[in-house]
């Protein structure tokens, strides 16, 4: 096996679901010794602006300082980068633009998933400038599944769960609360419920569910290891 | 308030015990949004030299890859430095010649933390390495605190749990081991046991000893977010 690649973090969107998705990675490696680990830079970088105002208009957007995180990941070593937050996603291109290594998508990764799994309607649990952004909506339409989303009662209600989690409640009743939203989707019709904010699976597993849960951090986790080691 | 300084993270050795130190910082912030973290850079690079060896002399040094990882991190807007790993600190005089930001010592927090608990013996559970190069002997000695070390049936022992937990096995066994180790120290008298390398307090907690346990993780924590934000 030729040397894996070195894997580069913008993060920080938010600290919890970095750390999430950095203790996944490792977890995945399966590793017996330090050295058989992957190289892994990460820029947990809090302190962008907020995506979700960004994309709503009222705020300044994260895209300069994203492409900037990017452009020093790479120079630090990075073989390739991913995005440790969804709706960040909506700057890939300023992202892109900024560096000439290749951007994993979690997006992509966990649209394919969701392909895969055969479900043809399949619930979004999306933070607001994720949907603005309609990024799960077109990579859901090109692989021909039909996306459901939450009406706009129960996205406020989402929003405030989000919030709750970014501020460290990861309680039961946070958890109730998250259940309760999918199996509305669930009773809309929807075969698999995608958790695609990376807040979501850290208050819900498929476990709770009538249905299976798609995690955006976990397909973005088989993905990235895949991709760094050639498997 | 002013910004609080961004850290940079000297990680990988092992993942695990930097995906601890990354989760104890965010926990430990506090914030109520993304935006009141702080901004964190890590190089989870698991792929220097192995530490032991080295001091040994039996290995490469790690201590030019340790450098440049420093050199780098400082680029990348690191305000000052950790090393997420006791037993590297013995290459904290290469790390700090590559660098003109500060360097927060774990070894120098712990043992801080273990002279104001007011325990005159102190047992130490560390890495070969770490105990080769004398770093919390030196330490406790400018503090007037005696160290107490395993024997050396006992040290191969320490090991052996070491490399079975960087391989992901923190299951009861390793713990009772651990835990049973750490007691023959504190049957010598040991009035706080310190866990000298950041693999230990994955398996063992100040619950399941007699005397207290000081984590270098936590006190490094708690040095490095004063450090940050000036409190």
């Amino acid at each position: 096996m030729s040397e894996p690649k070195t894997l580069g973090i913008i993060g920080g969107m938010g600290p919890a679901a970095t750390v999430d998705l950095f203790a996944k990675l490792i977890a995945a490696t399966g590793a017996e010794r330090d050295q058989d680990h992957l190289r892994i830079l990460i820029d947990n970088n809090p302190r962008v602006p907020n995506r979700n105002d960004a994309i709503a208009g009222t705020g300044p957007s994260p895209g300069p300082q994203l492409a900037a995180a990017a452009r020093a990941l790479q120079q630090a070593g990075a073989d390739f980068l991913v995005i440790a937050c969804n709706t960040a996603h909506a700057f890939q291109p300023d992202i892109e633009a900024a560096i000439t290594i290749p951007l994993v998508s979690m997006i992509e990764a966990t649209a394919d998933e969701a392909a895969v799994s055969g479900a043809d309607r399949v619930g979004v649990l999306a933070a607001d400038g994720c949907r603005g952004a309609h990024l799960y909506d077109r990579a859901f339409e090109q692989r021909g599944v039909t996306a459901l989303f939450l009406d706009e009662v129960q996205q406020a209600e989402f929003m405030h769960l989000i919030f709750r989690v970014k501020a460290g409640d990861v309680g039961v009743e946070v958890q109730r609360r998250m259940q309760s939203l999918a199996n509305t989707l669930y009773a809309r019709g929807a075969k698999a419920i995608v958790a695609a904010c990376t807040e979501v699976p850290l208050v819900l597993s498929s476990d709770a569910l009538a249905v299976p849960v798609i995690n955006s951090t976990d397909a973005l986790v088989t993905r990235a290891i895949a991709f760094a080691t050639g498997r």
